[in-house]
């Protein structure tokens, strides 16, 4: 009954590199693609948080999934984030993505409108049966302002709703229940974290992977951490996160900016300053960094030694 | 500078009729407008929460809003909600209503995303600069998690961003300045309160109008609330409150459901027992309130004379 | 069965003035009561959020009610907080005031731990028993984390356990719909408003007097408010009100400093620049407001005419 | 500068038995404190949230460190919570547990009143300045709604302020990030967390013990899982902590409760159905649990292997 579709590995949600004028760069995100690709990811997800999903037009939204399924070329599963306020909206874009070539879906609780006890199953049940493709739950109450909960999640991946789960919920004891109730269902979830500074916790915890916007920047320090993982070495796992943790203080040694704009910024910016995009351009209406938060976030960049 | 749209009155935000196949009910919907105009409203809002705007594809909204236009036929000013997560999109809904004859515009703060400091006010500024067209901000802070701030709206006021806002907030101390921070500055917005239970108070704090949910059932009370405010007469004021107070205890009777479906499922609810809406069917996912939540509702128009 | 204790009017909360070693000022203490009473207030608050209970010792609680009975001399009621973490320290407190003479005890719901469901009721029930003294409800969501429900306050106050409410919740739906509830169980509770920008609507949804800190600076106001509601004079109570609103800017017109020490920092200096403190002195570890946050608030006072 | 007082392994925030009278029982409390100091734990933790320190009179808190210094006798250090509103209640209760003979106090941030930007700093301060105890800030924003930050933990640590943190905050990010900090400082603080689920993540992190309240029921398990921890098996310390959450669901098998009555009265339900506690009375208002609800904590304990 449960999904055959599963996935082990580091998935990195993928930023997405803007021309001046705001659209997509499409030479700058080949390049982006394959250098995570060849890094070893597991897959790749696009049009996540921060893929900028909330920040795009529908046909922005296709041409990235277009784009990115062109230049994946099957090396790795592309995984299609259809973020939208509410079901129907939500079954637009797996249609669309699904017609242009992902091999999954990933869909988050309802928001904007409240939802009541009964809502949030049911709109995953309900974007199953139309589509019925493999889904991904994405747990962001930071962004849909609900959490979702390991009974259900465990219930629809027995049921064959959901094929994973992707946790960036920030709730590592209800992340340690999911994997707990995940195994005594004969695992049926792929459950990846998205809880980028602690990812080690999370793999002691049971995850199957992670999803972490860090991994942008630095895909082998991750799949590093990943491959010491597999082979019980705990002390290399923790020892790259350290580093790791120290990198993403790139997000918060900004003053004067927060949110998107300081996280992804952040992101964009340390791209920018190691070559690897040809602007930090923000999608409307969020500013790029600029002045002395550029140097801050070069100054960390320098000390893990990721620029001169 | 100021823009030259303004309204003063009851603004009901209305709630859709749908058939049992979700569709529009276009005699319903030519119904209840009319029955809304003929209260004596002084103008109308679609797609806004409680019109559902977050459950609706985009040919569902544009769909409304044609009928909408049509049906209204320049009786009262036509407000068409353009709710979404970030510019870009609010930009392509608002050229669409436009086109299709609306009036003005009603914006949120851009949700989903965490904003940063200035985000916000760039959205606004950004979508002006655009469309230019009249634009009220819809204070919803439990929808889009963000409140906006009075000294940030009638900045934009006094710049001809804005020409009014709709406050859903439910902050009274915020809503009391407001009015004296847009009073100060020359009257540049039309402030109006989406506090359905106490207008009243809404008024006393020099509000230019109301835009309650609980008008689509009982129109001619808010319209009887606002003529004794403009003949200074606040013992009527607050007797017509009371006892619509009374009656908006629709959404409160039920038992184990919440949130919108709580809600609007009990206008729909409320429309269809008092014979003026042929089903109370909801949007996916949310299910129809039945059996003794129904019951319960019947009560409360029952006491209040709604229905025998 | 309901308590016979009732009060109608202008109850302020009593901001408490120190001397630069952090203790009381008794003679400052006297003045400022003397003339808030000489202004008309219909019963004074000790010991609330405003004065200061939370940074209270035992034995500094006990000199403030023991001073505050002597000087009030039964001119009018007092009413003494008894506000800590849960119902045993409460009801230490109770006996304490009840035993130096106050005339009724304030409590909140109980803190720092988390109630189940029915801990808040059991508290105030269980505090009724032991004590017996006509008790206030102090609603204050924003310092306990947790809103009293209209339901059960009316409950209570058709059981005579409790003889009020204080409502600081800002929450004037729930203030809206325990007037309502009040009314119809007989009028019970004796229902205070603590919302000092809004009292205006308060008043118009029906509540029996007002808690507001700002008295503290301008009693007559709030008189002359209150004597204009009871005789039918709504645009001198919203007239009132909006003078009033813009003399609260003394709370918000500072920069670097928040939560209590903004607010009631803000009364303490107001108090000291109108020559009727004799110092701003905090209570540790809060520091007293100086330098340019001095300025504003006396450019607010000189505004409103309160200073020179 | 750094405090000379460390702490490495387990300390549990030791629950306390009570009579049906609510009195201690001394004799179950000499019994539980010989229990898990047999364990091998390195310290207790009394008058903690767990401890219901919210719930005690001054002399219930007296009686409980006058006992715990007699029976724990030196044989592991005394920690006791200091927990109050503010900064003179907290010296008061400092000054009482120091005379009793207690080796070190335990002090959140202040709560109740809002704190401004430097209150929380000056108060960890104040303190210090007052007393100049080892002193443990705890960290339990879910009771005091403020989240202390890493980098003012570590500063006050560098200055002597701090001897460790008890961080209940359930943020695993800013945990790392005290971890990380703390080391580059050269370790000045005994880093302690009391998130049970998930102790084996914060070891990964680099925490230098735990504060686990299930410990009170299986410090068997914990004093295990620190072992392993220390000799580098890390299969161990992760599945000694799953097992050990599967048996927190004792905290979450219950219907109808909730907050410290489900959290608390669950460990006192247990510890009765072990025959360790002779009844799971808990301290007014709250009930003790009965009925399905003690019947589903012995299944849980049951499937675990601690009551047959």
């Amino acid at each position: 009954m449960a999904s055959d579709f599963s996935i082990r590995g580091v998935v990195p949600p993928v930023v997405v590199p803007l021309r001046s004028d705001r659209s997509l760069d499409v030479d700058a995100f080949e390049r982006h693609i394959n250098r995570l690709v060849d890094a070893g990811v597991a897959g790749l997800f696009f049009l996540g948080s921060s893929g900028e999903v909330a920040f795009s037009t529908d046909e922005h939204r296709e041409q990235v999934i277009r784009e990115a399924v062109r230049i994946v070329d099957h090396r790795v599963p592309v995984l299609a984030g259809c973020i939208d306020m509410e079901t129907q909206r939500v079954m637009y874009h797996a249609d669309k993505v699904m017609e242009l070539g992902a091999d999954a879906i990933v869909v988050t609780a309802p928001f904007y409108a409240i939802p009541g006890p009964h809502d949030v199953e049911n709109h995953f049940r309900d974007i199953h049966a139309h589509i019925g493709a493999p889904m991904f739950a994405y747990d962001i109450p930071v962004c849909v302002h609900y959490k979702l909960s390991p009974e259900m999640l465990v219930r629809l991946g027995v049921d064959g709703v959901l094929a994973g789960v992707k946790d960036s919920s920030g709730d590592d004891i209800s992340f340690r229940y999911l994997c707990i109730y995940n195994t005594d269902a004969g695992h049926p979830l792929s459950v990846l974290t998205g809880h980028e500074i602690v990812v080690d916790g999370a793999y002691l915890s049971g995850a199957d992977g992670s999803v972490p916007g860090l991994a942008n920047i630095d895909p082998d320090g991750y799949v590093r951490q990943w491959n010491a993982y597999q082979a019980g070495d705990w002390e290399t796992v923790r020892s790259e996160q350290d580093r790791l943790a120290r990198l993403m203080r790139i997000t918060s040694v900004t003053k004067g900016v927060g949110g998107f704009g300081a996280g992804v910024g952040a992101f964009k910016t340390a791209l920018h300053e190691m070559g690897l995009f040809p602007t930090n351009q923000m999608p409307m209406p969020v500013e790029a960094l600029d002045g002395d938060n550029v140097a801050a976030i070069r100054g960390v960049l320098r000390q893990i030694g990721l620029v001169k």
